[in-house]
């Protein structure tokens, strides 16, 4: 690392105490976007800090939306890096389970604890304070750099879309650092090239005007049956989804790619343990199990409900019967093109009493191995974390990436200053200083190699 | 009809006034099992009416159970019948929707509206003024009578079994005539020779410790999924039940029994309106229909649930599914063996996570369509209802009829007052006084054909 780099780290490692009082402010101030709580005083919060580092900022507002923080400062390049956060927060529920109190963050055992912190407060903090201990260094930033930071993400960046199309140019460039992540349980720093999309569908079959007495299960169709019968054909007991043309947009993956998971720690037991299960489908350990988690698109059943729940027995035959089912999908799948292959198969297969309702889908979005903003994220960590980064080609859950970074393509990586314990959405939501610290001198490294890669 | 027979049902008829009026002093008495509401003072009234007819009555309690009223009469012959009948009735909900009070019985348009006129204290009542109008014109009976009245039909005889064990000796007869039924959707009278029997199961599946989140549905089990997969294994869409074993019990039909359903009158549309349906299971319909409808034993999932089941998309992955099923079953399906063979199919077809808990099962039961008490019951109702009857070798529903009828080798018939538009169970629960009388007359021409075949 070059000298200017080193001087960069340093200053941000006499700052600790500055950063996490920021932390701690910004996390005192809930921000619930379900709960419309703490938002213009949020909003405010960030504009300033951002003007604190010179920032040109602009707060954009959609409809009935919450506001959204545009900030940019020009750096020492033509190359421009966007951070995505938010600064929105999951409510603390369940409140009786926190320590010490959500919104009153306090320092414990080298952590910071609060709702917020991990996600995505710290993250945010974490970029500023990067930003601030380069310029005050070296006197200008080796790239421009841009912040978008939304308060809608936990309730699914409804605005995200029309930003992009009504927006676009204020936020191109030529990479993005989105936000979450951390290190994993291994206590590597983790690196993402994306999330899975989605398609959510409800499917419901009525049979009779009410409820019959089961003893019409003789001549008189049930729904749970049509329903069992039906879904009994989109997946197969060995996990493969057998809807016609489902994987058929699904994007090869190359040796390079493949090459990642040999980098990976797998833990099987720690997983096992962590998700309360004694083993794994289809038998898959190691390895290959993390290569299905991350790369397999998937059919789960996620709700069913029908007739006579309740103690004992009861012999109904119910008239209706209701299931949700998600699909999780990965590159180049399209959940309009899934929801329409799926209604095929139904028609086809002689289902076409099942009626099919969809949810708002998401694409599925990764970002290209070789792009430049991901090697100069793997040179960074290994500067700053003395290791090498795990690369996640994917997250198995689901996020807003594609709406940014896909239809703008902008190549992006997810990292931040979590851990595996930061318990994100959950009572005693932390942080590690030591994390945060080497977070911010991470972005720091990052940017500098940005701009000469 | 000879000259004695003809002079009984004059007698009935001559009693009409009477007959309604004491259906309904005992259905002014609420005898609400499920709700312990009447019990003893209904017992009372049932003793007092035995009494009444010359009966020597005794009442048999068991442990906790409400009392069981035995009566009986000795005849002028060796033969002797035994009536089952139950003094119990249902609650009277949705008391809303009664024209008139359910517990205080009013005539309307030639019929008696009431909680219990049809379900079964007018069955009762027509059978002991068929007796009464006996004795008054000839002296004596035809037969030996028994009369076994139960309280607790309505909350599926508890004490049946117990009865006929320890009291199988007082309950001894040549054949029987069960409560229930009377005039179908055609106005004839049906007359059934049994009902099915019952296995209920719940299946339950666990895969983890809590719900996870449903991006995890690409490593961890899903119950849903390993139930669905489970229970589609059990019957095909062709309502094949696909149980190893299942149907090798199931008694053939000969072709006096198969010729039974060339003398129904079987109206598919007027079925499909009364159930809310617009079709029938697999395309049938007529006396196939009916075939299937009385004889077919079931696969009926009456119940399932897991996960997510309210509005819009929740992504979880659950950890726990369960299902309710019933079988139905025919002669000579045997529960034990049903639950037995279920749980062996789903063993030997990898499905060893589904837990299988069984309610109570019970017995299928049908008379030999030879049996003396089929041939006086057919030739009674040509003689009193001028019009072939129309034999059921079943009803669809189930019964415990085997408890007592199979467990005793004893023949056994079900008739009743009551008509299509009866609503047993339902509000405005109703006879036609016509029917009670024609009824009444239908057991006193019986009692004598069954002395001499």
């Amino acid at each position: 690392m070059e000298d200017i780099l080193k001087e960069v780290c340093k200053r941000i490692q006499s700052k600790e105490d500055e950063i996490v009082a920021d932390v701690i402010r910004l996390c005192r101030q809930p921000s619930i976007s379900v709960q419309g709580i703490g938002i213009e005083e949020t909003a405010d919060m960030l504009i300033d800090s951002l003007k604190g580092i010179g920032a040109r900022v602009e707060r954009i507002d959609f409809g009935n939306g919450y506001p959204i923080i545009y900030g940019e400062i020009m750096g020492n390049s033509d190359k421009t890096l966007l951070f995505y956060n938010h600064y929105d927060v999951q409510p603390p529920d369940p409140i009786d389970e926190w320590v010490s109190p959500p919104f009153e963050p306090c320092v414990s055992d080298g952590k910071i604890y609060g709702r917020g912190t991990s996600d995505n407060k710290g993250d945010l903090i974490a970029r500023i304070h990067a930003i601030k201990a380069f310029l005050e260094v070296n006197g200008s930033l080796p790239v421009n750099v841009k912040f978008l930071i939304e308060g809608e993400e936990e309730i699914g960046s409804p605005h995200l879309a029309q930003l992009v199309k009504e927006k676009g140019d204020l936020l191109k460039a030529d990479g993005c650092i989105w936000e979450g992540g951390g290190r994993g349980a291994d206590e590597r720093i983790e690196i993402s090239l994306g999330c899975k999309g989605i398609s959510y569908a409800e499917l419901e079959v009525t049979t009779a005007q009410n409820d019959l007495h089961s003893s019409n299960g003789t001549i008189v169709a049930n729904p749970i049956w049509r329903l069992i019968w039906a879904l009994s054909t989109l997946k197969n007991e060995e996990e493969e989804i057998l809807i016609e043309g489902f994987y058929d947009d699904v994007k090869e993956l190359g040796p390079r790619e493949l090459a990642t998971f040999d980098e990976l720690t797998v833990d099987d037991l720690r997983l096992q343990e962590s998700l309360g299960v004694k083993g794994f489908l289809i038998g898959l350990s190691g390895k290959e199990l993390m290569k299905r988690h991350l790369l397999s698109p998937t059919c789960t059943i996620c709700g069913f409900i029908s007739g006579y729940t309740g103690e004992g027995a009861k012999t109904v035959l119910p008239n209706k019967a209701r299931a949700k089912v998600d699909f999780r999908l990965v590159p180049n799948q399209d959940p309009e093109d899934i929801s329409k292959t799926v209604e095929k198969h139904l028609q086809k297969n002689g289902f076409s009493d099942v009626k099919v309702t969809w949810a708002h889908g998401q694409h599925p979005y990764r970002a290209p191995l070789d792009s430049q903003i991901v090697k100069a994220a793997r040179w960074a960590s290994h500067q700053v974390y003395n290791a090498n980064p795990s690369i996640l080609l994917m997250t198995p859950g689901t996020g807003p990436m594609y709406e940014l970074s896909g239809k703008l393509g902008l190549p992006t990586v997810a990292l931040g200053v979590g851990h595996a314990g930061s318990a994100m959405h959950g009572p005693n939501e932390n942080i590690r200083i030591n994390d945060l610290i080497l977070g911010t001198e991470m972005i720091a490294v990052l940017m500098a190699k940005f701009q000469r890669i």
